[in-house]
Parts: structure tokens; C-alpha cells; sequence
């Protein structure tokens, strides 16, 4: 797979490790960094030498999106959203800063983004389950019984990846097992059915920002919110099901990577406990969904979207209201940086 | 997991190659074997000392099931399904005589039965997907954003397997890449969501008879019949519509087995080719399918689709008519030889 550097943009909220740009210099040096710089905005991040870079902090942000810069969030990685809107790239790939690059079982490191590129520019198959799962992949095919009608498969808008070490598990989990590591490399790349949601974690994901970026916003989370930890569970939600009125696909599993330390479950469980309740009630929300037929972009979806969440939400609390505001904000300030000539 | 000796039994269809049980031996001794002998009655088939089994030849299931035998495939491995009719026990694993024993990749023989039993015994969870998979798997569990009111699962109905070697190719697959070998290992069990379809092949699978045995019908093909190799496809679109309006899980994934040999692509080409056009009409129709909520058992749920089957697929040929006929002689069967005491 070519590497993509013309078309392909890495987005990093705050880098608090700076060894995590040193252990990922062999693989992200030939591309172009966007850092989105959390919290006080007098701190100085030391990027190394020979990385090719911008850097907004929250000066930045307010002094670019003006009276809408409240729609994105402040000391919370979701901010990295920030840096979807501000690419001129085809493709995003975002990362956590305590991921670090992951060995194959044969000890090899494990090029996250040769196999995001691959998983973004092969097909998807959201219509029909293959059992020998990727299709498209070599030493692999659609099995016996695939409607051969769907073997073209549809444009792959989103892959996400998973982690090994330390697995992204919700506060209640962590409590419950803070022992528990992800040891098991399972080498399949896979379609999430259409009409299925799954928990999309932002720590290790790859997307074409032309096709579904307008839908990738981390919603209001850290400071002045009631919950944190759902950014990217949202975008997940969100994209998933624009993505299935598109007609596009969401992958998950390849590549790994290497998740180095978990965060303390008691800050954590903080920030989750009223996701906790209210996913139960999100959730049959985004799965009982229709767009409008006549609405063909994401853009135009997650407009839709946001005038749904306000009406279907709203009753939970009024932080979906402004969730829709913040929704319908992050589309302007979308708009706004990414003019059609 | 305990062997479960008294509450499953194996069902294979015709054994062709004595080597097969002598292999199996360490595995399927402690079972009770169901023979399915196909087409020529006076052939003899020599089970290896030490087995307990019981043998069917087309005698006697014309025999046992007189004037509606005409409903069990002659001349195919479809055939096998009379062996879900005649066994008492809970469980039920068929395979194929062309399928050995996989090795895992640290060069262990797989105990394809021990993952079947704990595939069947642990719930599936068709409602939203796990990116970590099964997440009752040991060093596994549901990711964050799972919702908490599904982490009970449900009951798991269908059991998958896998194939190493040669994969469940169909006719033009196998044409077009001859050599090609499954060697990848996936080391994983999911769900196939509630709402997929999935191709559900008959070489590897385990399957709770009590649950979803009489959906289980691996239809009209072989001798006589303008269709064959859509056997086990036709039970899993069956199965799986069922189970999905039931609320059961069906599962992919491991244990994987040896697929020796491939299957001769001329032949399978002759058999196929009605079955790959209608496929295309057949599958829409099964995904578009909604099962009266009256229906709470598979018995009932599979009678009113049969019905659905007359008239949804009827236009397409004449022979979906005699197949739902022959569904409706399977359930009449099914009765008399499983009377509710």
C-alpha cells in the first residue's frame, strides 16, 4: 500500500509523553501531524526535531472558530475533533499519546497505518456477514453462498482498530478486573453490519474525513459537562448510522496497538456514570433511526441528526439540547473551514 | 467444559473414508454417533470397533417415515438432517467425512467438540456489537460503551465453525483460484448480529436441537432435485430468521477442523448454478422477512415460514412450492418422531 502522505493527515490531542512521537517517528515522520493542544494554553509542547507539524491550543481555537469555539470541548481529548475540521486531507488517522506500536505474534512491529490504509481503501461489506471474514484480503475470498451481487462491496468510510495490553474497558469493568490484559491478536479485519452499532473507541481510528469527517464530532465532554469518556462512543454512534444511510462501511479490528497504561477507573467512573445510565436509552435511539432520503452527505445527515437528538434526547436532559446546539455549531464552523471553491 | 456425552450426539452423513473415524477416534468415542448412510442402501459401511452409533440407509428412513420420506434429500449430504430428527439428545454436531482434525498455531490438536459445547453453553449477543469479540471468552469482556442492560446475553442456539486448508468455496471461487488455502487462524467466536444474514455452512456445526432442531432442515436437493450445495444455506437463512424473531444467538468463529479436500468445481458448478441466481432474490427475501409474534418456537415459527416461502419464492420456480411442501412434511416428521410426552 502506497503511504499516503499527500492524503492522509494525523491527529493527536495533547502529547503529555514525549516519547510517544520518538517510539512512532519510523511511521508517522513521512506524514503531517495535527496536535490539538488540551488545556492551559501557555504550556509548551516540545515536538522533536523532524516532524512536520501545527499545533493549536485553546488560544487557537477560540481566535479561529470565534463565538462558536464553544462547541468544542476543553480539557478533554475530544477537543481532537478540532483537528478533523482544520485538515485539508482526504484521510484522518487519530491516536491516543499512550498508544505505542504493537508486535505481530511473529515480533514484528506492526504498521498501524499501511493497515488502516488498506482496511480504508479496500471495500466494505455491510449487507451480508462473510464468515472467513475480509474478503478482499489476500489468501481470502467471499465464501460459498455470498450473493455474488454483493461482492463489489461498498466505499469503506471508517476502520477502526483495536489495542492490545491494556483494553479499553468502561470504569465499572476496570473496578471489577484491574488486572486484566488483552493478550489475544486475532487477525481479522471485519465489517460491522449495517444496521448494527458498535462501541467505537477514538484511540486507534482511520477515516476518510471527505466522506464522513462532517459526522466525526467528539461532542461536549470535559469542562462544564456532565460526562466524559462518550466522544468518541458518540462519534461512533453518530457516524454509524450515517454511515448505514450512505451506503459506506465501518471496519473494525486490525491493526493493534499497543495500549500502554490504563486511566484511574475512579476519575473515570466519574466522568462515565451518567453515560452509563443515559447509553441505555442513546442506544435504542441511534438503532431506531431513519434519514431522510434526500439527504446524501454527511453534512446533511448529521443536520438531521442534530434536529433529532434534540427532540429525541431532550427529555433525558437538557445537555442533548445543547449537544444538538453544539452539533449544529460544529457543521457551521465545519462549513466555514472547509469551503467548496 | 464437561464432555456432555449424555446430551449431545454427532450426526455425519455418509462416511466414505474409514480413515475418518479412526482419527476422530480421541474425540468422538465418548459419544453416541447418528450415521446418515446416502444413496445405495445395500452398500456397507464398517464403523471401526469401540463407537457407539446407530445407521440409517434410505431403507429405513423410507421405512421410519413412509409416505413423507419423499421430504429427506436422496443422493446428497443434505441428508444428514435426518439425523436431527431421530436423535433425543439436547445437542447435535455434524460434520463432514472430508474434515480432520485442525492444529491450533502452537501445533495442538483442537478439541472442535470442547469449542462447540462452550460456543453453545455461553450467550450470544446479537444486539450490539463486541469489538473485542466474545466477551465471555477468558481475558476477554465487553468493551466500554457496551450498554450494561445486554451484557446478560442471550441463549446461543447456533454454533459455526471454521475450516482451515480448503475454504467453503462456491463453484466459480473454486475455479478461479485453485490453489488457494485457508491458512490464517482467527482466534475468535462472535455473534453474527441480529438482523445479518450469515452463509451457514453444514461441514462444522453445532447447534442446541431443543432450541432450533426443527428449523434445521437442510431442504430438497440431490437426485431429482434442480439444486444441490444449498443445503446448509437454505437451514441458515431459515435458522437465522428464526432465531433472530425467537432472540437466540447464532456464532461464528473458532474451533476450526481440517478441510482435506476440495470438491470437484465441474460438479459443484452443475449443482450451483439455479441456486446462484436465485440467491439473489431468495436472500432479499429472507432479510425483508417479520414472523408473527405469536410464534414462540421453532416448530411454529418454521410453519408459518414455510407458508412465506410458498408464496414469497413460489414465482421464482415451481420448485420453492415443492420445498415448501417439504418443509411442512420435515415438521410433520419432526413431530411424530419427537412426541411430547
Amino acid at each position: 500500500m502506497p503511504p499516503l502522505q499527500d492524503q492522509l493527515d494525523i491527529v493527536i490531542p495533547t502529547i503529555r509523553n514525549l516519547d510517544f512521537l520518538e517510539m512512532w517517528r519510523p511511521f508517522f515522520q513521512p506524514y503531517h501531524l495535527i496536535i490539538v493542544q488540551d488545556g492551559d494554553p501557555t504550556k509548551k509542547i516540545n515536538v522533536p526535531e523532524g516532524f512536520d507539524y501545527e499545533l493549536y491550543n485553546r488560544n487557537d481555537i477560540e481566535r479561529i472558530l470565534g463565538d462558536k469555539a464553544w462547541c468544542i470541548s476543553f480539557k478533554d481529548s475530544a477537543c481532537r475533533c478540532f483537528g478533523f475540521m482544520v485538515s485539508k486531507k482526504k484521510y484522518i488517522f487519530t491516536i491516543d499519546d499512550d498508544c505505542f506500536v504493537a508486535k505481530n505474534p511473529t515480533g514484528e512491529d506492526i504498521n498501524v497505518l499501511e493497515q488502516h490504509i488498506k482496511n480504508l481503501l479496500t471495500p466494505s461489506t455491510p449487507y451480508f456477514f462473510n464468515t472467513l471474514y475480509d474478503p478482499y484480503r489476500e489468501g481470502a475470498d467471499f465464501v460459498r453462498g455470498y450473493p455474488f451481487s454483493l461482492r463489489e462491496g461498498v466505499v469503506t468510510a471508517v476502520s477502526h482498530g483495536l489495542w492490545l495490553n491494556i483494553p479499553d474497558y468502561d470504569a465499572p469493568t476496570q473496578m471489577v478486573k484491574p488486572r486484566e490484559r488483552n493478550t489475544r491478536f486475532v487477525d481479522a479485519v471485519m465489517t460491522v453490519p449495517k444496521g448494527t452499532l458498535y462501541p467505537m473507541c477514538g484511540m486507534n481510528l482511520a477515516f476518510e474525513r471527505d466522506l464522513i469527517g462532517p459526522a466525526m464530532y467528539f461532542g461536549l465532554m470535559g469542562e462544564g459537562q456532565p460526562i466524559g469518556r462518550y466522544d468518541d462512543m458518540w462519534a461512533g454512534w453518530c457516524t454509524k448510522v450515517i454511515c448505514d444511510h450512505l451506503g459506506v462501511g465501518c471496519k473494525t479490528g486490525l491493526p493493534y496497538l499497543w495500549h500502554s497504561k490504563a486511566s484511574n477507573p475512579f476519575v473515570n467512573l466519574k466522568k462515565e456514570y451518567k453515560g452509563i445510565f443515559w447509553q441505555e436509552e442513546i442506544i435504542p435511539f441511534f438503532q431506531a433511526i431513519t434519514l431522510s432520503k434526500e439527504n446524501t452527505t454527511a453534512e446533511a445527515c448529521y443536520l438531521e441528526l442534530a434536529e433529532k437528538v434534540r427532540k429525541g434526547l431532550g427529555p433525558i436532559d437538557p445537555y442533548f439540547v445543547k449537544l444538538a446546539d453544539g452539533m449544529l455549531a460544529w457543521i457551521a464552523c465545519w462549513q466555514m473551514m472547509n469551503k467548496k471553491e
